[in-house]
């Protein structure tokens, strides 16, 4: 298969589809990306990395930086971190308070807002630099000393961040967070704000594909934590719309709301797709569409 | 009648009850309260002022205060109030999450939490001190220049706050609030603190009986207003209690944590009571227990 | 007060704002009613009875007739019946599932249509025929012998009853009904279809208005039951706008979506209006407008 | 691998783990089944089908039917079936009302009760006889004419059948069934109450795992229809618990309460486990135990 003819008939089959979203605009730094930017890269397991479109061009990574923090906090608590997050899906909207407030401040996943703001919290303590501690791992995966957040972006976040606000003081109310609402809300919004290429996320999320090893062949998971965390990211990756994605890509994926979306392949290697218009659940519509496209061609659906 | 043997009676006869309830123990200040105490308090039109039991003793008002800041804030906005917040029961606890966010942002009614912040912010966006306001307006009424905020109360309402955090970031979140979050709890959780008397609620009170005439003779509400304000008390008055509260009592009330009640007696007078230990609902047990056993005696109930 | 003077100016003032409104069309016999249709009628405690516009006209009263049965069921059961059902105001819509769901299966008030289906349950096991003993009680106290069941309408009533079945049947997995859905279901829908006309309503209520003594002077239900009947209608009785009909009109009411509402004037006698044209809460708009300015021009509200 | 001998320490090792369930006892049926049964089988792509256990007895296949019943609809409807149901996890238990009221009629996803009831319905319609043409399919995958109804189950679960009544009553409220509600209640309650044994759903699901070839080679859906059943079965086959089996163990599954679980495995084959005792949701825990096991042995989990 000639996978680099492959990605660019997909950026330019996918590309269009951008038409039929909206880019995200809650905040303004979000609001002024150009619509049209389209990016696609593939890591395989044998360290190539190919790419069509801007796959260079780093982008607001948002809620893709989740997968990682629930790998450097599973890594570090094992099966305890399940004590104060759940892993089934939502069935509600990603920043719901309605389910929080029935399940007593237990989130019910890491990917949801709620459940992002625990791993933080989680990390805080374990490390004492939550979003620092997550930079380092992702430029020694992604082999890009300059990744880093995008200040202006996490200003913004900071400014609008009321609603953020709320899930963690509610969290707090019911004891399910261990360091100031501030500090966490504070490394949360910077996390969300971590600017990285479709070609920097791919290669960072290698280990997924490959049984928790990292790119320097140490362990950061073992082969069963890897694959948990793909179960995750299938049944809870793409807000409301899992099992949608699951549906049409069959993919484990995670998108975030600055439009890109990894999604990892198995024993194969590890796709990102960037494009910023996102449709009604808050998943970039040309990204969906080209990975769609991709299993349906290469038939490398995990189903 | 002999109103003060009456009362008298009720007091002997109710105080018992509070062995059925539990005192509000969230913050410390409140769980020190003697749960022995009972004091009850009528006001009538005539400006004499019966009690019996410790009727002269200040205890925490908490949200027998929101029926004072309606009145204020209503007697400056008219039905324009009614635009940020609704004034129907809530079917649900006192401190939901879930209804507010399925309103979008619009408390169901001035008298839960959210909906008392909402009143807060506003007073506050009216008179540049809203706690300064209310105590004003408060020490008038009810002729005890002593009437002030209990300082340690507002600390502890203020470090266990989080969920009155929650739901004001969550309004700031869908543009229901005109000030800074921390302004606004800040002035509510000393509103709260307010420690005043049975004695001293039921002077206050007495324009809601008097179709919206102050103490000293003035209007502060039209007749229409304070017999809706009376309406709200009726229906929204004791959290998710109110039918039981409408069904027993048959009377408009208002009441709060510290173990008060604030009832309303339209053209004859108002009756307050206080007792600390609270039902599962948050209402004074032996307080309801008292107007129940007052309205049957006298037949004064408005049904 | 020239009493019949103001029932002309309300229905002349009052029957315009039915544009406002939109006819019940959930049922062909009830949306083919004419919408310009207008009626009020005033019973008073001396057996008097005025009105004006066509308050001699039958109507179909729908859920007003929710209040007679709860006063049969309470006058037989007194408090045992809340066990069944409870008394706080729903805040859903009033055929919601959700909150029969969260309850389990306990209603949470008697007129919302779970309530009332276990009212007619209960009534049918007391009685051996529910409507029958409804009609009959009405007969009586309206000293209409022809007040009768429509069977068209309750016909389709039966073929548009997916909904209240939905709720029996929910009900009944919970353990909460005594007599087979079925039956529940076509008592209930006869009940609904019962015609009477303003006068036929306002005098059957005066024992509401009379401290439960019925038009023969016998004594259907003590001071306290009537009394709390009434405190029901005044928090429940209006489907989710209990709180604004309190608030606009501050008496004990109960609506139906054939357009008519009954309103209680405690010591002084019983109001009915009719307009078919509902508002989105399902309550008369004319009607309530009638109401509103009843009161405001008589000072007659409970506050 | 020796996947005999696997099987055998598979039953082995899981089915003590029954002791921490109950059986399911909503109807006697099902109640008065022996807890301490135990079945396993793998039918493979070959052909070939392995067991231990009791795998040859057969059971109550219950919901695990509503994986065959998705196929022969989706095979029919293709994707105009998605306009009548979703396919997004529930996020709520099994039978809820409450989503299905929120969501205005449409089921969450075709495994929830709802959801199957719409199944029957469009299979009824499509082939006027839903549960015939489900036993006919079954008969023909399993290579076992002796598949049949359990007539004693299906009365009991029809005398049990309250809910699934309130939720078939109210999608027909919402114009969401085609046929009457007590037909399609009859055809469900009979599909449910199918007894089939571990070896004869294995055989019948194969299908699943090659790509929607039946037994004679013939197509019953396109490969990307196979696919996506895979994927509905792992966000959604095993009720509100289905983040946890997706993370445990990692395959598309369909869960029963009578305590089967169907399991593919994507180009090999598929497992069937059977143990009556259910956890919380509603899960075979010697099953679930079995199967997690099994692909912690064989690596054969899809990520």
């Amino acid at each position: 298969m000639d996978l680099q003819a492959l990605l660019d008939d997909l950026a330019r089959e996918s590309a269009p589809f951008a038409a039929q979203g909206r880019v995200a605009d809650y905040i303004p730094a979000l609001a002024a990306v150009d619509p049209s930017r389209f990016g696609i890269a593939l890591a395989t397991m044998d360290g190539q990395v190919l790419g069509s479109g801007v796959w260079r061009a780093p982008f607001s990574v948002q809620s893709v930086s989740k997968a990682f923090a629930l790998a450097l906090v599973l890594a570090r608590d094992g099966e305890a971190l399940w004590r104060r997050v759940g892993r089934e899906p939502s069935g509600n909207p990603f920043n719901s308070l309605v389910q929080l407030e029935y399940e007593k401040g237990i989130p019910r996943n890491p990917f949801i807002n709620a459940g992002a703001l625990v791993l933080v919290d989680r990390l805080l303590s374990l490390t004492g630099d939550s979003v620092g501690a997550l930079r380092a791992f992702l430029r020694e995966e992604s082999g890009n000393a300059a990744v880093d957040v995008d200040a202006e972006v996490a200003t913004s976040e900071a400014a609008h961040g009321h609603r953020n606000a709320a899930l963690a003081h509610f969290m707090a109310s019911c004891g399910n967070l261990e360091n100031p609402v501030e500090a966490v809300l504070d490394h949360y919004f910077r996390q969300c704000s971590l600017a990285m290429s479709c070609g920097d996320l791919a290669r960072a999320g290698l280990f997924l594909a490959n049984h928790g090893l990292r790119a320097d062949g140490s362990r950061l998971l073992t082969r069963s934590e890897a694959k948990r965390i793909n179960a995750v990211m299938l049944t809870c990756g793409t807000y409301d719309a899992a099992g949608d994605f699951a549906y049409r890509v069959g993919l484990p994926g995670k998108s975030g709301v600055g439009g890109g979306i990894l999604a990892v392949l198995p024993e194969r290697g590890v796709l990102c797709v960037w494009s910023p218009a996102l449709d009604a659940h808050g998943n970039s519509v040309a990204g969906v569409e080209a990975l769609d496209r991709f299993t349906t061609r290469t038939g490398w659906s995990v189903f």
